[in-house]
């Protein structure tokens, strides 16, 4: 009986687990509704255990030997070694262990300028009698292997026209157009030929500013006191004895003040895309301009006549810089001598490659993380860029391998850019830009930008949006700072560089991304993207150089940057985890980590310094400010608003429609500061917010820069436009205030 | 034994129950994931039943008495009638039994121009001894009371400038270029005053063509031949007999070639918004130009001098339409005698409403149906514009009551526009596109426009992207055709006007919003927001009149709407029907429907009337068509590949978010077709494939317009710009091409 009783319990027991078995798991809930597969996925949040992984992963020594194989020749933009790299990063994202879901290249069509190697720039100094007293180096003195690579690419200012140029040489300081100006007060600048020092105005406008003048050529050298402290030998001081640029050092560069492809502008430069003529480019120099080493400008200066230059002209040299008489001091064994420029550069259009990889989003393939760096150099390019190129492809090679061996697959997709001829103007990002502008407006959460990886070993520097401050801050928080115990990149950054947020205290200044100084130009300015720009950079107590010393000269090797820059690569490594575990949360979050209060600070920052400096002259001209506040305010009200609709809303358990119009909110927000009219003189700038201006303000730059014009000029005229940029900065505010209200 | 067994069975069986019951319901599914309530919301297709139950509600009736109402008084922009309708839509719109989830209105500064009551505008035919022969009339013959209300505007030009002219009289045909140029071959027009008809230009082109000519003023009639299929007489023959114009009838409207606001263009018109001086205006007249009627163009045409005009110059007066000699026959009373013009318009700035109002969506509140049509008319517009919003009125009365009865809520958000101040250049539209440029770019799946909601009750008309083709036709096939037995609107469509598609076979012909005729425009020219404008026209077969004869007169009123031109009210109830039908399958279908491979077969068609007209001189100056060719095809594939996507998706089934990234791909298509910088003289022109033209050639309007320029001009600057529109145009096509596929 007991047993009878027993198998009956057993077996009703058998029945009923049978029975719950299938109710669970053999009736289809079509009815009900049975819980689908995908309902997790959408739901989930940024693995901390994942990011943990990818930390720990991120190799010094990889980057280390990326950078040795990337830097191995000179890979000057659509050069054979250029091509190299090419190759290079393609074998690397197309491996099948470590390699990204797909990675290709894309060609544009570039206008570039280059050297004539047969025919080299010269710049002589040549006597009444012609008989040539002094001749600029034509080629930096070589002291290591490296710079004797035949490949190396004479020192010349790109876009500079050919052309000779023979005349008195002046000093013009750094060829502002207030240097031109003063110096003319004293000399009849007609016909002379200027030396310019590198700083304070952009590479072209050190050529464009002094033509107006009448000169007909012009120099630019680094001085010492701008690069070096101070220091000139190569005995014992420079490179490579330390950081330092040897006297014969010149830094390269485009003399372009546009970015993108010059013959294609607002096109993306494909081989039958119309071009304007190129007499019709604007922004390069139409005089000749040539940059020479501080050895040769040494020469040059100390032996110049007239008046002495005011102190702040003054540079490192161990004479007093003069104007020039125009030209060389009596006494000089260049008395009455000419400097004369001879220019062989020539345009061509050549093809350029970005090389492209993606790792497809799971959940939201759709919406895009781009992270990208320039593959181009000038010479070997070890820092600029290869340094950002080594950590690019240490940070893909970690999440490759997560996703080739199955382990993770991020929410949103990720897209990894090479781009190519930067170095002649942002080209390969820009014209990327064009091509695929829609896609990219509608879709691109975010762009990160790492090209200058490591500047020098003391600190991270960011710029970006203020909506990417939160997720630089979370992410710096998580990673050791190199060559420090137990402090992390957060707490070393926040003193270097702070400032008092009155919403957070004391926190890291993360700088603005006005500027075009690197490949999130295009991203900012023309797609209105939010984006970011991350490196490791100076202490500024021990170091005026405006740049690393070797920056675009011969000397910028694998042996300056693994002894001089980041000796066992380990800031690298810590701009690889600050970045990667950027990217990783812009792409797996489940809400977007971009903070809208942030970006209402800065605003409020801006307007504080608008009102300031422009309030009471506006007043006396009738233009009001107040829609401007109004604007201000608005977007604050709508910032705080849509903050607090994260906070109380319990995002993981709602439809992932309601996730992803938050997500739209916050990833389109920069998008609504565009206006494609509001600087007819500079259409890839669009963004009222961040485009580039002169005047020098930190307040929004169409404002700033249409009231110094108006200041100057007085013209009425101008003053109307100053309302009128009031207004289309308003209105933008507003309607980027709208787009975080409720939606409807 | 049996027994047992049975209780076993049994007892087993009811064990077996329970834990089914248990395991399907007792199981909390937590673990693996409960379904969540709103998966169900997140899935739901478009109810046909919820369909049908609209078509039923939409009573003719209604709207028959919403006519009524809207039309009691003149209502034009900024007046006290205007003010009326603001205060009736707002009414009928926060009903809380039938009425939206929120109405309100917006309000705008914005530039418009009036006769002046207390001096009205003249037009007399003088004699040398300054003798007044003839005046024109001031106002409108008065049939029935309507007319007689002193809040009837006097016909005038808006913007034409005041001004006297005086002159001999010429006829000028419809005042294009062609026409002034032919005209001027003849007659020396210095000092003229010309008279010209209605149709073949723009308003304003008729003084504007004009005025290079040394003509001093222009006179506007409409001819009986183009409106009144020859009629004349008000005995018998026109308005309150028929549907024709009386004799004294005139067409008003604004003499203005731009859309928008004229002193803040493409900034919202707020208070302290900046505005251009107004002699900075353009595209409106810079010489007089006044309307008159049809009896008085009689008097002057019938008694010119000089050669007779071309037969296709001829109207229908029962006369010669000469050129004048300049001025009038020898033999006439009138000989010698000069023509002259006292205009004493003025311009103003008032304040005009939008009125807005929504319906939230529940599913994705964040995507917009807008739907709208002005309220302003020039008198007491039942047609134009109130036919349209008595539609709309009736349409948010059915959807409203189901909103406040809880029975229904479109899956997307719906919002409702009462345009201001369209009739002075769609300024209400325009100034509120410019207001919410960033959210209303974002979120807005489609605009649907119903102005003139009847102009005759013959057939629908549907104009539109290639995309919306096919809810048209979906719609249509849902609505039996008024006054026809068993017929639909789409069957009795396709009789009237078709075409056949390459991939349909015979269908009905969907125009396109390539103009500025409506308030569509801004959402389709500077937005890309994908539109259409649905109306019930004529039967051509029974009348060549331009547009129904009443059009922009004094006689537009409910007598005239209710008696000649839908008796009953049945036409705008199928227009209800079909565009509310539209509304709904737009706010509630899961996937969109709106069809990219319809938008390929049109380009490929604008592709091929482009080689044919372009394609042999173009190769002759080495400008390929090749880059245009690929971009069509890629946007062929690409639209087929989404297609299939579509097809072959258990999208019900699948993560919403696939649903909405496909969405995403169909609702922002138009949007990749901007291009701000396409069109430099009109930046209120954006979109390549729509822009307004003036070549008049079925095809590219860009290119179209380019293209005939540099055939002109034969300048090679000109065929430049040939070339370069091909790339913009190409690469914008290119561009959507590239939203259409695999979104990575």
């Amino acid at each position: 009986m007991i047993t009878q009783v027993l198998i009956g319990i057993l077996s009703g027991a058998a029945i009923l687990t049978a029975g719950i078995l299938i109710g669970h798991y053999g009736i289809s809930q079509s009815s009900s509704g049975a819980p689908p597969s995908w309902l997790k996925d959408v739901a989930k949040d940024v693995d901390e255990s994942l990011i943990e992984k990818f930390l720990s992963e991120v190799d010094n020594i990889q980057i280390q030997e990326n950078l040795r194989e990337l830097t191995k020749v000179p890979h000057m933009a659509t050069t054979a070694g250029d091509e190299q790299t090419v190759q290079f990063m393609l074998k690397r994202w197309q491996d099948p262990e470590t390699g990204l879901d797909q990675a290709w290249r894309e060609e544009y069509m570039v206008y570039l300028s280059f050297p004539d190697p047969k025919n080299p720039n010269k710049v002589t100094v040549v006597s009444p009698s012609d008989t040539v007293l002094h001749t600029a180096r034509e080629k930096e003195k070589s002291y290591t292997p490296d710079q004797d690579d035949p490949e190396v690419v004479q020192p010349y200012a790109a876009y500079s026209p050919a052309g000779h140029a023979k005349g008195k040489l002046v000093y013009a300081n750094q060829g502002k157009p207030s240097d031109y100006q003063l110096l003319n007060q004293t000399i009849d600048l007609r016909g002379t030929v200027a030396i310019t020092r590198y700083g304070g105005a952009g590479r072209a406008a050190k050529a464009i500013n002094a033509a107006p003048y009448g000169v007909l050529g012009v120099l630019v050298y680094t001085d010492p006191l701008d690069i070096n402290d101070g220091l000139m030998s190569d005995i014992g001081e420079t490179y490579p004895h330390s950081w330092y640029l040897p006297p014969s050092g010149v830094e390269r560069g485009s003399f372009n003040t546009h970015y993108g492809d010059l013959l294609t502008p607002y096109l993306a430069a494909k081989e039958e895309t119309y071009r304007i003529p190129a007499e019709n480019v604007t922004g390069i120099p139409n005089i000749p301009i040539q940059p020479v080493g501080f050895e040769d400008a040494y020469t040059l200066i100390c032996e110049l006549g007239g008046e002495a230059a005011p102190a702040a002209w003054q540079g490192a040299f161990n004479c007093t810089y003069n104007f020039g008489g125009p030209g060389f001091k009596s006494t000089s064994y260049f008395n009455n001598s000419d400097v004369k420029l001879d220019i062989f550069n020539h345009e061509e259009v050549k093809n350029s490659s970005n090389v492209m990889g993606v790792i497809r989003g799971s959940v939201e393939p759709d919406r895009y993380v781009i992270y990208g760096n320039h593959r181009d150099s000038w010479v070997h390019g070890a820092i600029d860029p290869s340094s950002g190129t080594s950590v690019m492809l240490e940070l893909t090679r970690v999440l490759g391998s997560l996703v080739q061996q199955g382990k993770w697959r991020p929410r949103r997709s990720m897209i990894f850019g090479s781009w190519g001829a930067e170095e002649f103007g942002l080209i390969g990002s820009a014209e990327y830009t064009e091509q695929y502008f829609a896609k990219l407006s509608e879709r691109t959460v975010a762009y990160v930008n790492v090209d200058i990886a490591v500047f020098a070993n003391a600190t991270l520097r960011a710029s970006g949006m203020p909506s990417v401050q939160n997720i630089l801050f979370a992410a710096a928080k998580q990673v050791d700072a190199p060559g420090l115990d137990s402090t992390s990149v957060y707490d070393n950054w926040v003193r270097y560089a702070n400032r008092t947020s009155p919403a957070l205290g004391i926190i890291p200044r993360v700088g603005y991304l006005s500027g075009a100084g690197s490949d999130y130009a295009a991203f900012v300015h023309y797609l209105g993207i939010t984006s970011m720009d991350i490196s490791y950079t100076y202490d500024r107590t021990k170091t005026n150089a405006r740049i690393y010393p070797a920056y675009h000269t011969a000397y910028d090797t694998f042996d300056y940057a693994s002894r001089f820059i980041d000796p066992g690569f380990v800031s690298h490594q810590a701009i690889a985890r600050t970045a990667g575990n950027v990217l990783i949360r812009l792409a797996d979050s489940l809400v977007l980590p971009l903070n809208c209060s942030d970006y209402a600070e800065i605003l409020e920052d801006y307007l504080g310094t608008a009102m300031t400096l422009y309030e009471h002259q506006l007043r006396a001209r009738n233009i009001s400010m107040e829609p401007l506040k109004r604007a201000v305010a608005s977007f604050r009200s709508a910032a705080a608003h849509l903050d607090r609709v994260i906070r109380t809303s319990d995002l993981a358990n709602e439809t992932p429609l309601k996730v992803r119009r938050i997500n739209d909110q916050l990833m389109l927000l920069d998008r609504a500061f565009l206006d494609p009219l509001a600087f007819p003189n500079k259409h890839a700038y669009r963004h009222v917010i961040w485009a580039s201006s002169d005047a020098g303000k930190p307040t929004f730059p169409g404002l700033a820069d249409a009231f110094a014009t108006a200041e100057s000029s007085g013209q009425s005229r101008h003053w109307d436009k100053v309302h009128y940029h009031l207004s289309v900065l308003s209105q933008a505010i507003e309607g980027a205030a709208h787009t975080l209200v409720d939606v409807i």
